[in-house]
């Protein structure tokens, strides 16, 4: 366990490095299940769950919403000049990812360097900001995971950024992606995570669907492009939401977003980046756009957090459900694992939680909440009749009429004559019970 | 454990008295949590939950929903007279409920007996049933949680019953709810339950709200007089559902149905039977619609299922989310108990769900889930730090001018001059992030 | 036609009174429908309609979101102190409001006056702003429709204002409410709006609830006691609202708060101000909640506005669906009448519409799509069968046994014997189809 | 206009053909604005608008739902041999497409002809139906517009049908499409649609999504060979559904279906039916999905009908909102029609609409909601300024760099350099507003 990093000043003093107690601890600054070089049949919980803290959230947001102001005081945002109180912030943000004893983390542009509409400020900013990281990060050990470009604050992004129907405003966007991919080879990130917040419509009386989408895929072409001649190895992600801010986001869920990338070529360069939050707001689970993804080969990386099936906005809580961490690694395990993306955890403390020790607390418990998924996740695979069951569903199709079917072999004619062959099928149950009884008795008893 | 019983002939072959053998079972037949005779606190598992099997989906359901007809051939239900198939069901029933080993059962008029326009033969048939049933009551120890009339599946009500435009629907209606409540007083009913299915509308063009209810309270209160002159001395209880099958239904959550009952001087002889189902339907958490209830001291009985997040109508799945049932049961835990009331499995398997062992093996796994959450509520509220967490948050209305204010002592005066007193506010967080984590921690280590 | 108002500097220049033009007209700056001295029925439009614009978001929102900041740049607000700023923000809404030709306006102690920390300071810009809007209002003829304190905004009232558990931060709340009180009545105006936006919980984990609503109670006590005490004659109105910002408020929609009224014996002063788009977060239609209010005598004022089925937020557009101003002005036509409330816009133009112009169209739009409305309610209800119809369904209950039925002088042996004397009921369209292709053809023909 | 076809019996006496009368004509039982032979532009309304009624819900539905049984009686369908009661309801059908006046009908194999487990008798039913069919076409000049196979209500397929984790019910779903197809093409039909109501999961635990999918993919390319070899040359179409009877359906929306036709190389032949209810429920405004298959060439049909906000289920009520006609209309002209496709009526009249003339009434309704919405949507594409003012919103990728953008001849350099050349974009309002006013105009004075 290595020494926290403290810049400066300590920011979150009275803690220090998390320690893993186990579940009898009743240490609410612990870990319970999160232990990181714990192996989890051939790799560590580190390994297998790559945790990343995410810089806006953690460090930049204080709370606003749409009815109020933010409510928490950040002590590295109090008072100097701009690029001080973003080296401040840096400090304090490698002062948390130490103590807390992640391994990776993931920002914005303007989240780690202060935004200016003079570009040549703007870019000199981030590259200072990056020069820092840089150097913390090789004093640390800490790596990104991913780096990104905020096209959505800045009211010039109002109508969209790479789907803007201006132009102007489709260049201006360019420079942000420009530089933030430099941003993310500089620093060794293993992927660029595009997230649309503004490519969509707020009404389609005045849209041209077709016109802006075929812009945004010019647009990420020309960034794979360049990222790319920059020597960038890295997985492109583009993180599907289906609305909000927008009444309607292109990039509205797994499916939608994977068409998209195979009708415009994308798909050998661009992964997805699934946030759970993102699923439930598209009418689905967190686990079905997981496996969406997965099933095509897409499934990138992860923003793990939760929302709520009373409120129909993006909540971004903290993961603490058990039957969706359960859910999501049951996808990561079964596709081998994450690498090189990870378990990023875009979400924020609630707006009334305005202790520094609340930062700590919620993502202790996102961790621990993941920490037990994979260990009832990976009981379920290797040590129940799970997979049996599902294997036992399929038989038909592994060998004689059913696997020339699959094989694409047949006709209807074959098809009818089959049918008229057998008679009517056997009714087989779906057992649905079985298997979410199955699912409780490991949730307690691993 | 007492001995199952069978009738004429055995419906359910091969399984005999389901029996706890504990979470490291793999024998999907046995409780992995519920053994009823263990204490928690000062009451039994059985004492404390209190499981009702429901008639009508149990063994009148075959599995139709909106696309399709039924999957389940009911041995029972094969062929006969109406009135022999009807015994024949019983005896199915009755060796279910004690196969399973619950203590209640709820039913509605014509799950039990054959329906029929003509209402000298509907009231003989249903007493035909009630006298066996009661039979079957004394032979087995099986007792009726609650009785009830339906509705609303006779295209009669299709526009109301107790809220039908038209009065001779109305008075119809009242032959079912006599006939009833006589059944519910001779079979030692505890509660009688009204669920309101098309009362309510499907458009509001043609309807007359207010008139509607108006005469859903008259209706109500009659039921109330009649039940109390034949000795009926439990519950009334309302479950309220916010639609469908009607686009509105008038008994839309907790808080619209206490303000009914209030409204209309109900509120001594009612208590409400809340669905969890229903709950989530109406955009609440199924502990909110719970609390609301308590709160009012109007908690008297509930429906046990769950819906999902994804779907908009009444899936009626079996509990077995952890997270619901540690909710409910806190609720329950702190109201003292939901006697004479109970938890009553309004639940169907699924339509794919169609061998004979998925019926046990759904009830299964629900009471498990409650018997699971009646534990962890239990250590919460009696091991964790959790009450005193709450208590401390609201410490400033236990004594001084915070109490005063309470009590209803202060006027706006005062409150200006308290806070000219105190100055700004001390901020203080609402740590909703560290209750999470204890609740998760509490799930798997109790 | 009045001149408009125009203060030391004219912020809307090259825009002056907006005229009726018919719907004929294709300029954008006319109304098509709303002309103010138009009689339908015994009123003129303006009298029917009674049209306030808000002060909050037409002259302080900016047009941040979740993901953004404001993106229009208000010349009122550009530089000065504070106070300086008030009185030019002033003169701009006057300006607006003589110019766009609405007789009334809303507002919030802090969108009129600056806020401050110190009670003292809040208090005195509130008395200084207060009396120059006395002083606008003689000399334009405008009134104000409500005021309203915001308890949300400023971070103390994060977990709550009157039902915060902490009652030093009730304390100050009380110090808002009384100040917002006193402008009121110094104003005139005719109601007086509780909105609870922070009234609620984000977790029943560390919640009280019943606790925090007869705090709640205790607080609109203390409110109506002191607004009668200096003179307050109007409605307090609370506003429902089921979510947003919190998970859960408690002013959740109109069956809700009558109860809630009745229980604390509020009913007699209070009444509600339903608005649109919080019907439908509640799972309604906007006329439902209206019916609703109506139905108990409660319905006081609306808040006029639209959100849309597909996100799941307050999005607070202008109203501009027909089919939900039919609806409300049917409601508002049955009961009489809306006054001493009204039609407040209580939306907001969307985060892209940035043209100063924009502001006129959204509430033009909105004021025309409420006069075609209020045309087509009122054709529906004096020369269509709608009402016939409506009251032919209900026949049954206008004499004998129906009648005595709802005059509650029958017992469930009556229903029965009158079930057995007039055998199976007659069935009965609901003819849903019937009544929405004559509210189509009235949308169009009137 | 033509004399209606009366079979045997008449079942809609007192009926005759129904007539255009205007939007001034009380008569119940008119067309208001649906006058089949008027020009709209260049094409009559009956070429624009290409009307279809479904035999499933008009012929075949008697109301039933999952809560109560159904409540219309069909005289076509009271007694008799199976066979004889399907040539009645033929005779009804085309009693009642005759007196409307449409000049299309959809229809499933088993709506038309009954249903039997030995293939060869159902094989036999539906041979003897269809030449009856194609007979009563001949004397009516009746077309079909699309025919179909149920494969979602039989219990066989509860599980799936091409979906179905047994090979045996995948054979089986074959005899049926394979007759359907056969039906289809004996009959003339248009189009051939796949609605894949079972085709999804009700638990991913015991679901192989992607095996599913592959093997979907290989069944519909089956289908397609073998429509081709037996003469079939119109459209295939895909009927997107999100959920409901399964918990997930695979063909989502439009863009899920888009993507998975051109994943499996079958975008040539298949194209989409949208239906307005399905769209609704998949979080999407109608004109939303209709504009998404548009965008890719692949819009073929439509099912009108309409949801509510309200209900998350599937209530197939008749299309009435001017607002979804408009805007579907919107799209159907700017992409040059609908033909071959057409606007089918998958739309039931409510459970309580129990009148013969409700039948009439809930179609005209419909048909005149959808002629108006033409009329609306032609004025605003030819007379208004919609078309200009979202063109002049792209005007920059009209010419300069931004063309060379838009045709994919830029890179990230450029896009920097412009955005230093040109420096802070200009800001420009969507003016949202704006459209909805001009809609709103047009709604009624066309």
């Amino acid at each position: 366990m290595n020494t926290p990093f403290v810049g400066k000043r300590e920011y979150f003093g009275g803690i220090g490095r998390i320690p893993y107690e186990g579940v009898a601890s009743d240490n609410p600054l612990a870990f319970k299940h999160y232990d990181a070089n714990r192996k989890i049949g051939d790799k560590t919980m580190a390994e297998h769950l790559r945790f990343a803290v995410c810089y806006w959230h953690t460090f930049c947001n204080a709370g606003h919403d749409p009815f109020g102001t933010g409510t928490r005081v950040f002590p590295w945002d109090a008072d100097g000049a701009p690029l001080a109180r973003a080296e401040a912030k840096m400090d304090a943000a490698f002062e948390f990812f130490t103590k807390l004893g992640v391994p990776y983390y993931c920002f914005h542009d303007i989240d780690m360097a202060p935004d200016h509409d003079d570009v040549a400020v703007y870019e000199s900013n981030l590259k200072h900001m990056v020069a820092l990281a840089r150097e913390r990060q090789q004093a640390t050990g800490m790596k990104l995971l991913w780096g990104t470009a905020n096209l959505f604050s800045h009211p010039r992004y109002m109508n969209g950024a790479a789907t803007n129907p201006d132009f102007d405003v489709v260049a201006r966007a360019g420079v942000q992606i420009k530089a933030a991919l430099e941003a993310t080879v500089e620093l060794g990130g293993g992927n660029y995570v595009f997230w649309g917040g503004r490519e969509g419509y707020a009404s389609l009386h005045n849209t041209q669907m077709k016109r802006e989408l075929d812009h945004f895929a010019r647009f990420l072409t020309m960034a794979r492009d360049y990222g790319r001649s920059i020597g960038f190895q890295g997985n492109f992600l583009i993180e599907p939401k289906p609305m909000e801010p927008m009444k309607h986001q292109y990039d509205f869920d797994s499916s939608t977003v994977t068409g998209f990338l195979k009708e415009h070529g994308l798909e050998r360069d661009f992964k997805l980046n699934i946030e759970a939050n993102h699923a439930t707001l598209a009418g689905h689970t967190f686990e079905h756009d997981l496996q969406v993804a997965s099933d095509h080969g897409l499934l990138g990386s992860i923003d793990a957090n939760r929302g709520n099936a009373q409120n129909g906005w993006d909540t971004d809580q903290f993961p603490s459900d058990l039957y969706d961490t359960v859910g999501a690694m049951l996808v990561v395990l079964r596709q081998g694992g994450l690498a090189p993306g990870g378990l990023n955890f875009d979400a924020k403390v609630r707006r009334e939680s305005t202790d520094a020790e609340d930062l700590f607390m919620a993502h202790i418990g996102g961790m621990d909440a993941f920490a037990r998924g994979l260990e009832v996740a990976h009981a379920l695979l290797t040590r129940s009749p799970l997979e049996q069951w599902r294997a036992e569903r399929y038989a038909s199709f592994e060998a004689g009429t059913g696997r020339a079917f699959a094989d694409g072999k047949l006709s209807l004619d074959d098809l009818r004559a089959h049918a008229m062959a057998h008679g009517e099928p056997t009714q087989r149950s779906g057992k649905q019970e079985r298997y979410e009884n199955l699912v409780n008795q490991y949730l307690v008893r691993v």
